[in-house]
């Protein structure tokens, strides 16, 4: 076993428009520094450092953000960068690298996860990723971590474990989709659901043979792929998620819950409150009187308020944006009227 | 009295800090337009075609915003420009242009008046002062221009008003401090009194008549300058209101009201509420679900505000200050903490 190649698969390809006037189609949330020092691309592989090495890992990114990957990440060997031309979700995603990962170490294990997430400590994640790889290597499993629920979220999909088995695994007996307010706070009580988070870790043997029974189409698509395809035969391939294709239909899956830190950066409000002298972003933030704000600025711009609370503010480029923490999901609503409004601005 | 020349003598020393992050000291508020299209200096000049042609019209400003008054008033001669070294309040500024003006046309009539009001209309805004002219010119009088109060403004000093003369005008009974509440509902009520606006309207013998009897030292102080003083030269002369030591001692004071829309544009707050598409200042606005905000961003920037109201938020250079708009006379505070932490952004 100590022989295993261990591969990493970010997944980059996300166009968020929830941390707009930060975010744009040019610049999305995962090449940003949000809540933390640095961009989060930046921070995921470097999560990594010392269980996955940098020539392990394989990137999947939009093919308009070639440039930014190579730069937040130069230690990634260009060979590693995959261009999607076109986002399909996250099965071609997968089954992409899969068989990238397939012709150089198909013996190996991967270890699949978004760039875009936020975990803490590193060091206890990647015991818990070092754990979940030895199963994985052993076994023919579809490894998930499930995140230990710490309130009755209804944005994440929620996984309900099974018999505990070798490893500190759990079998799973089902995935549910965002639940309503009260069957979320039954999950917590239950104290038997984890959240999706949506990192997965199986070898590549594992993951090829459950695309080959789930999704055979889109492995076979994936498999004939070069490292920048084409439009058209990109967008052949089915856009679907790896949990509804694959995880919520195949029997060999598990779950290793994640009693980390763990936060998926999903809109303003998931970020910790502002308080100066910094403001989320690197830039400063000045605050008199005020409380529970979100505040973000780039370095070398400032964020000023003066008795207010609850808010988010955001300085971008040369938008601001104003909402209270409670609406900071709707903002794409603003993007929207935005994009009709004037497109510079998305 | 056709023969009359009539000179305006705009005064621009402020240096206001309620409207950071938009003005700063090298851009203060009179330099920008703030609620307005054009600049609040320009519209003030503007103001005045057809009553006063560009060779008569004086500017007083600090000496820091020389080029800021030329590229705004290029109609302006450069003789016409008088560049305080340092803030001395209204009576040496007077003074100053009132020697000037005496050197030039010793029997003009003088409209002496901020440069960071706005007005409306501008015709009827003419009217009136042509009429306040004549008069001035008839007779040896003092003529302050008195705001008709719309609320119990309690930011104003009050003008009582006295008998009835010809064409308009009334005697004044006595200037008043900014009031209490109490006093400022019970002035309302009363229906004598008006704001003081700080606009007046003089010959330029009787000027010197008042200023040579109750500012005497200021006056000769005043007479000696160039039109580029000397900071220890300039800083002699007593940093006093023309109000305190000239208009409530003098017995030749008269007041026209002002039956206009007329705002000092003293704060944030003072801006009419800000809707789509613009905001104050000629960039954009975005607002769903939001009311009673003003919202202010140069052109090509956004401000964009989603479910909130009562706000000001500001977007200026690379600052963005979010306050209630009951709080924006306290701008000041957040100016003087800033000052503190980064002179960079006064």
């Amino acid at each position: 076993m100590s022989s295993t190649e261990v591969f990493a698969v970010l997944m980059a390809g996300g166009s968020g428009t929830r941390f707009w006037p930060a975010s744009r189609r040019a610049l999305p949330k995962q090449y940003l520094p949000i809540g933390t020092q640095k961009p989060l691309i930046r921070e995921t592989f470097e999560r990594l450092a010392g269980l996955v090495e940098p020539a392990h890992v394989l990137v999947v990114a939009s093919r308009s953000h070639k440039k930014l990957v190579r730069a937040l990440l130069p230690e990634l060997p260009e060979t590693n960068l995959l261009l999607e031309p076109v986002g399909r979700n996250t099965t071609p995603c997968i089954a992409w690298a899969a068989s990238a990962i397939e012709q150089r170490a198909p013996a190996s294990v991967q270890i699949v996860l978004p760039s875009d997430h936020v975990i803490h400590p590193a060091a206890r994640f990647r015991e818990l990723l070092a754990t979940a790889v030895a199963a994985a290597a052993r076994e023919e499993l579809l490894i998930t971590l499930g995140v230990q629920p710490s309130e009755p979220a209804m944005g994440f999909g929620y996984i309900e474990c099974g018999e505990p088995r070798a490893g500190g695994l759990r079998t799973v007996r089902r995935f549910v989709e965002k639940p309503e307010r009260a069957r979320a706070e039954e999950f917590l009580r239950s104290g038997n659901f984890l959240w999706n988070a949506g990192i997965f870790v199986w070898s590549t043997a594992a993951i090829l043979a459950a695309l080959q029974r789930f999704a055979p189409q889109t492995l076979a698509g994936a498999r004939k792929l070069d490292r920048a395809p084409g439009r058209a035969q990109f967008a052949r391939l089915e856009s679907i998620s790896i949990d509804k294709s694959v995880m919520e239909r195949a029997s060999n899956v598990c779950v290793i819950p994640l009693p980390l830190e763990w936060n998926d950066v999903g809109s303003w409000n998931a970020l910790p409150e502002s308080s100066g002298p910094s403001a989320a972003g690197g830039g400063a933030l000045l605050a008199l009187e005020s409380s529970n704000c979100i505040a973000y600025a780039p370095p070398g711009e400032v964020v000023a308020l003066l008795g207010v609370r609850d808010l988010v503010v955001v300085h971008a480029g040369k938008v601001t944006l104003v909402c209270p923490r409670e609406r900071a999901q709707d903002v794409r609503a603003l993007v929207a009227a935005m994009e009709q409004r004037d497109k510079r601005f998305v």
